[in-house]
C-alpha cells in the first residue's frame, strides 16, 4: 500500500485504515464512499489519494494483513509444540485468544469476499486455504498417529475453524468468562470432537451408518 | 408485512423478497437503494409500497421469517426424539440439512444485525435466543444424565451453532460429499465433542486446570 513519505503519512494511514475497518464494519464495503472516509479521518477527499490509490486497494490490504498477521502469529504459537494433541490445543487457544481481539477484520475478512475483485479475492482465497492447511495438517498428523478421528478432514477443518471464529459473534470483553475459561470451554469441544470414539456412552459411532 | 389483494399481489411480494434477499447478500443492506430493488423486480419504484413499507421492514421480515421457518422445523425435528443423545443428533443432521438451502438468508441474518433498527433488533435477538434455548436444553439434560460433559453451557451452545452453521461458507450442491457424509462428518465432532472425556488418549481433560 502506498504511503507518503512526510512526517504524518504513516499516522494518517493508520487513521485511514482504522476508519476504514469500522466504517466497513458498520455500514458494508459498498455502502463506504472515499468521501465519508476521508471526513472521518479529517482530511480532504482529494487527500486520501496521497495514502492509498483505491477503495478495493483499501479492503483488499485490510483483509490480507488481517490473514497474513494470522499466518505469522500462528507460527510463532505451534512452534516447540511437537505432537498433534499439544498442536491442537496450541492452535484452539491461539485462534480464540487472537479472535478476542479482530472481531471487525474477522466479520470484513468473512462478509466482504462478494467485495473483492478477482485478483485480490484470488489472493485472499489462497491465504485463507495456507491457514486452513496448517489446521489440517495436524488433524492429518493425529489421524496417522491414531490419536484422532474425523470423519472427513476437510469437513472437520472448516467446522473446528468456524466453531473457533464463533466467538467473534458473541465475545465481548470484561464478561462473564475469562479468557482463560472461555479458550477451556473450546479446547474440550474440539480436542473431544477429534478423539476416537471407543468410549462413548450411549452407543457406537455416530453417523457410522452413513459415513462415506 | 403489507400485501395487496389484488391477483398478482403474492406473486409480486414473493419477487420482492427474492429480489431483495439477493441484492443485500450480494450488495450489503445500506447499499442496497429501493430503486434498485423495484428494477430487479420490474415494477415502478412507486408501486414497492404496494407490498412493503420500509426497506428496513422488508430486511427485518426476511431475517425474522428465516429464524422464525428455522424454530418450527426444529421443532419437528425434535418430535419424538427422547435421549439428549438422539436429541442432538436431530439437531445436527436438521440445522445442517436446513443450511445447505438457506445461504442467503443466513448471510443476511448474521451479517446485517447491524442494519436493524432497535425495536427490529431486539426481536431478532429474541428469536434467535429461542432457538440457541432448545440447544442448550439438550445440552443440559445431557449433564444433567451424565451423558455430555462440557466445560460452559453458554460457550459450547454457541460454538456448536457456529460449527454447523460454518458450512454456509463453503456448501454447494453437488460437491464432492454427500448430504448424509456432510452430516455424519458434523455429527461425529459435535457428539464426540460433548462426551466426557474418560478415554481420552493423550492426558486428561483438556483445560480442566483452567475451569471455572
Amino acid at each position: 500500500m502506498a504511503r507518503t513519505i512526510g512526517s504524518h503519512g504513516p499516522t494518517t494511514m493508520e487513521a485511514i485504515r482504522k476508519a476504514g475497518l469500522r466504517l466497513i464494519f458498520e455500514h458494508g464495503y459498498e455502502a463506504m464512499s472515499l468521501r465519508q472516509l476521508a471526513a472521518e479521518v479529517g482530511i480532504q477527499p482529494g487527500s486520501l489519494y496521497n495514502h492509498i490509490n483505491t477503495k478495493q486497494e483499501l479492503l483488499s490490504d485490510l483483509i490480507q494483513d488481517h490473514i497474513n498477521d494470522l499466518l505469522r502469529e500462528l507460527e510463532e504459537a505451534l512452534r516447540d509444540k511437537q505432537t498433534p494433541v499439544e498442536r491442537l490445543r496450541a492452535f484452539v487457544a491461539f485462534h480464540v485468544s487472537y479472535h478476542m481481539t479482530r472481531k471487525r477484520e474477522v466479520f470484513i475478512a468473512n462478509s466482504e469476499l462478494r467485495s473483492l475483485e478477482p485478483r485480490n479475492y484470488e489472493a485472499v482465497v489462497a491465504l485463507r486455504g495456507a491457514y486452513e492447511r496448517r489446521l489440517a495438517d495436524i488433524l492429518s498428523d493425529g489421524m496417522s498417529d491414531g490419536v484422532f478421528d474425523v470423519v472427513d478432514l476437510q469437513v472437520a477443518t472448516f467446522a473446528i475453524i468456524a466453531l473457533l471464529t464463533g466467538l467473534c459473534s458473541w465475545y465481548r470483553p470484561g464478561g462473564r468468562l475469562t479468557k482463560e475459561a472461555i479458550i477451556a470451554a473450546h479446547e474440550k469441544l474440539v480436542l473431544s470432537g477429534v478423539m476416537p470414539q471407543g468410549a462413548s456412552p450411549g452407543g457406537g459411532h455416530p453417523g457410522q451408518g452413513t459415513r462415506e
